[in-house]
């Protein structure tokens, strides 16, 4: 249906949109992250994407890893630092980050803020690759 | 190439991200429409889908139209109003507007407010249909 939804705290602390669920990040054990949940906003059966919603809580972080397809991420709330390769960005409200296949990269919160932001990807996608272990990533 | 881009103020006095080229909304006269710019965020070879964003600026309007594929627009900047159908509804900064398919929709900014937002389409989608003349719609 039509509508308009508003971005909001929860009762858990983090912000998200009233009637999108919130769902874990990863599996647990699956792959190294800490403190973050995942929305995902806009999945329509004619659409061939996801607009999904990541926030990581102060401290947290997403999981270091690379893939072939690209990644359009756009920071919506709070401050943090994305690595991409070797090197380490501060972003903050409305940057935009390009991510290139297979370039290694990882989104941090900072110590004293979350770190929201919106990723876009095509539904049929590679599936995200680790680093070995000793692997130099960059 | 990876990277981060900031969304900072034009020349113009829109906003923008650096090294996004600002386009024209429409042709002029193909549709009504007032004071709009399109800047295209992502486009990737790999993706189905483009992000977009659009400017309206104070007391300007995208055009009033339909189509069958349906639309996410997330407000990144400033106020206005969308019309959902018969409906309308103030949006401020972060509000998530769903579109139905046939759904008739247009925004407008405030008389005082820019209005900014990101709109998610396939690549692949059906052209806006226009009201005929008086045709009322709903």
């Amino acid at each position: 249906m039509s509508g308009v939804r508003r971005f909001t705290p929860q009762a858990t602390g983090d912000y998200g949109w009233a009637g999108v669920e919130r769902l874990r990040y990863k599996e647990e054990g699956a792959a190294p992250f800490r403190d973050i949940t995942r929305q995902v906003l806009f999945a329509q059966p004619d659409q061939a994407c996801e607009l999904r919603y990541f926030e990581v809580a102060p401290g947290g972080y997403s999981t270091l890893e690379r893939h072939r397809h690209t990644h359009a991420v756009l920071i919506l709330r709070g401050r943090g630092t994305v690595r991409l390769g070797a090197d380490e960005f501060p972003v903050e409200e409305r940057d935009l980050v390009t991510v290139e296949p297979l370039t290694w990269h990882q989104f941090r919160a900072d110590a004293e803020s979350a770190l929201g932001f919106l990723c876009l990807v095509s539904k049929e996608r590679d599936r995200p690759q680790l680093p070995a272990d000793g692997d130099e990533p960059r």
